[in-house]
């Protein structure tokens, strides 16, 4: 069995039991059995089970990025941060799907819109917590970005309060003194840093 | 009330209610209210509360670095990824209860110790999911690492099938191609890069 279209059984790994020990819209956790690569008669492990996310990373024609300002109720936190959003499980993982998403939280979080002819380019994925859960996000640059005629539509169950552009330099800053913390935005740097995009 | 000692009320923040919905020794779910600065009333959430945890970058005195090849039951793969190993939650969250942790973690995993004299660098701390859990992770450049006469003694439930170092360029090779996929690793890294240790 597959917890979802993007983690499945194969080379190795196989999925030999799961049981549901709880589930809510936002979460599920199972004991499973696994086999792996070193253990073929199954481990013992707790999965919990996400929806994937999309992480944009929006840059302007002057090469500024678009940071989105969340309050994040899990840490107690506001906190500055690439747009993000989930994917939509019915809609399955591709690549459309992906820029559709990702083009909606664009949007919605930050007020801004790929300009026409502009790139949307893949910056691979990662895990967030790969020892606990099977979340994983996907994450891309668009570029250039230009604020949208219909603004921002932030969703009533989120809450963030404002979104503006900050240089290169500044990002760099927010990233060095510790006040950007969140994955996401420290997994698009890491690879944008590890490419020569920034 | 406070799920744990490093997420606090405080500032606009409050818990007002959490129901534990579900729990084992690896994860616990909540169904808290939380008051935040901009929903003075609360708002409902799903907190999953994890163990904190200490990403530890081993850096050779030639400059390399350590890393290890784990078997990920969540994500059915077998990844390089920087040593890491969850805080005892009795012992508390200070600083020297971090470096042990860290320090035990990178010779079980790594077999590898710090040297004499060696540095122990913070780089501060990252929320993996920050709209899901409360898990967080504080990173540390510990170097010169040097292999210890011990070797490497792996906990029987993790499988750790290989450690070795790799030059720098290499390792931003493995993250520009995405095979360094992990959250701990990219974020040591944004904070390498940005702070110009790499």
């Amino acid at each position: 069995m597959n917890f979802h279209d993007f983690i499945r059984d194969g080379d190795g790994w196989q999925t030999l039991s799961a049981e549901r020990q709880f589930s809510n819209p936002h979460v599920e956790v199972y004991a499973a059995r696994v086999k792996t690569p070193t253990r073929p008669d199954g481990c013992a492990w707790t999965v919990v089970h996400r929806k994937a996310a999309v992480v944009i990373v929006p840059m302007t024609a002057s090469g500024e990025l678009v940071l989105v300002r969340q309050e994040r109720v899990p840490i107690h936190a506001t906190i500055w941060e690439f747009p993000a959003g989930q994917i939509d499980e019915a809609a399955g993982h591709d690549s459309q799907v992906m820029r559709d998403t990702g083009l909606r939280e664009l949007r919605e979080e930050a007020g801004y819109e790929l300009a026409p002819g502009g790139e949307w380019i893949a910056l691979g994925h990662f895990f967030p917590s790969a020892g606990f859960t099977d979340e994983h996000s996907h994450l891309f640059l668009a570029r250039p970005v230009t604020p949208s005629p219909r603004g921002h539509e932030h969703d009533e169950h989120e809450a963030i309060v404002a979104a503006r552009t900050f240089s290169i330099g500044e990002v760099r800053a927010m990233i060095a003194s510790g006040e950007i913390c969140d994955a996401n935005t420290l997994a698009a740097w890491a690879r944008m840093a590890a490419t020569g995009i920034v």
